[in-house]
């Protein structure tokens, strides 16, 4: 008996599609380090054009998209970036931008939205008068959707003010897009707007596109010049890369589109947690693919328990802590799936009196 | 006519007193790179003795002491520190700890009273089964006093719970001591006490206690081991540095005692600047020698002009920004100059609707 | 009219092949940042049954395998690296593992076989009694085949000796193994055996083996679960990066038996570039892929100009300076290929007076 | 029975004189960080007057004043300075460069005078051009007198070349003067146009000046200015650090003169060595005040040995390895302790055959 797999932990475990592996078997490839990949330069001219920046670059992960990002806009020794305390730079990169960059982090609050008070961040950008004692500030990071909050998304108002901020004190923005097309799915409003106030933003391929691998860093030639550099340092420069590049055009023309159904999908999903007695969850808060739900505390029920019960069941998920859930919704996630997953979850908190286990 | 000076922009600009400069004259020194100069191995081992530590380090300053000290406790690539989010290290030593010494900050909310709470701290502790996306945490922080939050003492229960917290997960503690002989005598529980829990600890020999020049670090014999390379690898490995260190000595006999009067005349000052209409002050909070004052919001006043009409009278401060004002209390402001400035501060406060400048 | 291509600037301008782009197409992929891609893990699991190491681990490339492998090794704030002065982690990779990871490069002469004298490593180590004016050697670093010095091998006997020298010292060996299939082609030697006194290899599957991205790195079980953390926060953590290692399997499977057939093609090419007037080579030399021959200086030719009359006929080469060329074989040129190579440098070199141009 | 004490191993261990001793006593001082010493601002001024640069700065130790040096010029992530492969900064500064600051050393040979071959540093040069696979050349760092040779000095033709390099390619320049007084001495050429040509250097005032502590930088305003941020980044800002810059002072005026005869000393030790059996010295490199001799092999005598027989009559040496001894004269050593240092050397190697110790 083989056993369903629905795979909530991320957006990033989707498979290749069909296609993708057609492209990718078919494409036009030459060495992106010696020259240009024209595949590779298809795809960055691409990302480039619905981004409204000037250039682009092809690289192997959202990780490395936001450290060169911020290395780049941070290139003098002591320089900081301003960015949210809960966002995924600082929490989930290992701390690069510090541990290998030497870039200081400046952590303001995250509010429940993702965003950060405007206030906070300008009043945590450094005195240059004060530099003796200050690191110089130099960039604001901000990230849309926000993961942690929920794949909650940044309004076009808010990021325009935060460039202008930026701008006033002649800082660098950059956006952190791993998620951007949900946000523009969701918000209605295009990719190239959201992130018009931006200086630089990463895109990923891999996570709700169905990429197999890689996101692409936008920004103005120069910018982009630097970061190819950059690239070349930390080991991101790759060879006949328009192998991957040719799935991430597929995803781009084939998927953006699906971010939608993903979206109602996930609704659907946090409607079904929502009449589940001892689960938690706020469905109006669930703007896109990403959501949390809380385990009741009376509840007798553990975040480690619920995995270990809905992983017998073929169902994987993530968890913060002890009582907190993430579901990640993605393209390869049926709504079959979803009415399966409900009903796992409401046996999981019904059954528990009568187990013993874990 | 010369202007009476009342400096009470911070306790660092002490002048030497008459017995410091004759021990500088008449200090016994030697090649402390090559070998040890006698009377830094002299205060050392007092110092030592004092925080109940096997070994002690003098350095150039206390930027430096908590460099090396957070760097040896961080001695491996993609650590992580945890510490509050307005102490000394974190907002105001240009962020070496990460632009020098490549460790991620990981800022936790100060309390007003200088303390993070335990939860916070243990909250932020990074999950060693995640190291694929978390730095590790090595390290804990503390300031004793707290300059930002006005000199506030940390108290021995608190400082343990963090040690065992630490202890717990396997941390390292540093305290940044700068001011500790000023908690030892607030709290009147010793130095040695207060540290206890600490596996380092930075003490600064001119602040408060009115060296010209240095702090000293404290730890093991190992930490001190690795320190002493570390300060060579700065550039704070100096020669017959003895001269300072013998200041540094006269300081901690002379001086300490000195520390129970600065509060009472701390205290004094803010007991006159909350008689001034248009300042605001929280007498209670004045624990040590530092306070912040804020300027109403309708007074008419600013920090800087408060600063400039101040000036004209000798009387030189510190802002943080345009209402809030710090003043420090250190051995040479006497009680006359206490009444001096509380008045010159009614007066600039009270003469304001005749003056239209600035 | 299409021109023929002839593209002898490196190794790494191969395409994949029918074989791999099939392979890539049907490959059986998984997160690999969450959990194991499946393929992955294949390809990674022969290079350590081949290297005869405990683990393995798949990166985008060489430079990234050899930057996490020095940093893994030297992942103490003060270490040091011996490495060759002519040897590609110096001189052509950005300087990363300073710039990125603060190691300090100690380039010991560069023999014209890729050899250091064992005697300079051996005077090169630093002595850990001085470790306050030094930082601390922890590792050598061997190229083989050694690229700069025309694609040298270095024999079992000189890496045995050198491994025996680090053992000796407690230091680590890490061999740039690029093209160490070359060298087990030429030497006779399996890779197994070339590295067995090595701490850790990289090995490049996008040269010689044509694979179209990727290197894999391989060392103990330990040093590998280091090098997983460290990629991730270079960002070289990929999600289904099976699409790659499918191409790096049959990169193994096919093309490490063309390696014999590169080394004597370019011979073949040596042999008849020693027979042009101006230009010289020393034909013994070519061991393996790679080669250098020299402008004679009375000749009227510059690099610059080879290279541009060259292209004109589509055959494509690199320059060191302006009268040292370096040519590198691979497995998409033929026979043919290289006798139109002959014919056209010849022609290029003899055709000189009538031409005024550039 | 007091032993007379001859301490040869730097010119580091000189003890401050009365005069100093007084100035210390006596010296005007303030807060050198909140604001400016009275007593290092007139250092500065003398030394930036001596330099013919605009301004300068006192630093902890020439370790210090070296690696802000070259961390400001090298201010850009990605940056590569050529420097000596013998050079102080190189050797003996615990590769702080990179593993503090995460420069780049590319290390040129030093010949035997301390100079690199000018056509050699040219061609260590990068090509901006492949700046994709290298870091950026920024820097070049002499060293006059330069110590690992012997005390030898740069002339100013060489340093003048170097310098137009530098110009030729947009490089900076630094001077590691550490013993630059020395040259001045030994060259009859004033300091100022030794450095002319140089960007910035660093200037030791506790070697041969006989000061206890500390160091100078100069440069231009802009590169102090910077530089006084990162001396306080590295925790080198001192507060009334006049103390140790009025002993500077003194050095200045007192000691400069007194570096003739210790090079005359040192010339007379030369002698004195080379007449005896068993040592090997070249008299005519001794340009200065430290030399280098070696112990013939035949000898059956060791550094160690040597240094342990001196030791016992109470005379200090290091050495660099077992048959390499470095001496170092300076203004503490009296003539009558040259001829006692000659006659325990000749009784030492004389000796030999009856002992059998160590």
């Amino acid at each position: 008996m083989v056993i369903r797999t629905v795979d909530l932990r991320s957006d990033t475990v989707t498979l290749p599609t069909k296609t993708m592996r057609a492209a990718m078997a078919g494409a036009e490839v030459d060495d992106d380090v010696l020259g240009f990949d024209p595949t590779a330069s298809c795809l960055e001219a691409e990302m480039a054009k619905i981004t409204g920046k000037e250039a682009a670059l092809f690289v192997p992960s959202g990780t490395m998209g936001n450290l060169i990002s911020v290395l780049v806009h941070c290139d003098v020794r002591g320089s900081e970036a301003i960015l949210g305390d809960k966002c995924h730079i600082h929490l989930y990169e290992n701390g690069g931008i510090a541990t290998i960059g030497g870039v200081h982090p400046r952590p303001v609050k995250n509010n429940e939205d993702g965003t950060m008070d405007i206030g906070l961040v300008e009043a945590a950008i450094r005195d240059p008068q004060g530099e003796q004692f200050y690191p110089t500030t130099r960039l604001i990071c901000l990230e849309n959707t926000h993961a942690n909050s929920g794949g909650k998304c940044l309004s076009v108002e808010y990021t325009d003010r935060v460039g202008e901020l930026a701008k006033k004190y002649g800082l660098k923005l950059h956006i952190d897009g791993a998620r951007i097309f949900n946000a523009e799915t969701a918000l209605g409003v295009p990719v190239g707007r959201l992130v018009r106030a931006a200086d630089s933003a990463s895109v990923c391929l891999s996570k709700g596109l169905g990429a197999p691998v890689g996101s692409v860093i936008v920004g103005s030639a120069r910018f982009i010049a630097k970061a190819r550099v950059l690239r070349k340092t930390l080991g991101g420069g790759m060879r006949q890369i328009g192998i991957l590049c040719a799935a991430g055009l597929i995803a781009l023309q084939e998927n953006v589109g699906k971010l939608e159904q993903d979206h109602r999908k996930a609704k659907a999903l946090a409607e079904g947690i929502a009449q589940i007695k001892g689960l938690k969850i706020d469905v109006a808060s669930v703007e896109t693919n990403i959501m949390y739900f809380d385990i009741e505390e009376g509840s007798n029920m553990t975040a480690l328990k619920l995995r270990k019960k809905l992983e017998e069941h073929g169902i994987l998920i993530m968890f913060d802590n002890s009582s907190r859930v993430r579901l990640v919704m993605h393209h390869q996630i049926s709504e079959g799936d979803v009415q399966y997953t409900i009903s796992c979850l409401k046996n999981a908190m019904a059954g528990l009196p009568e187990e013993n286990g874990i």
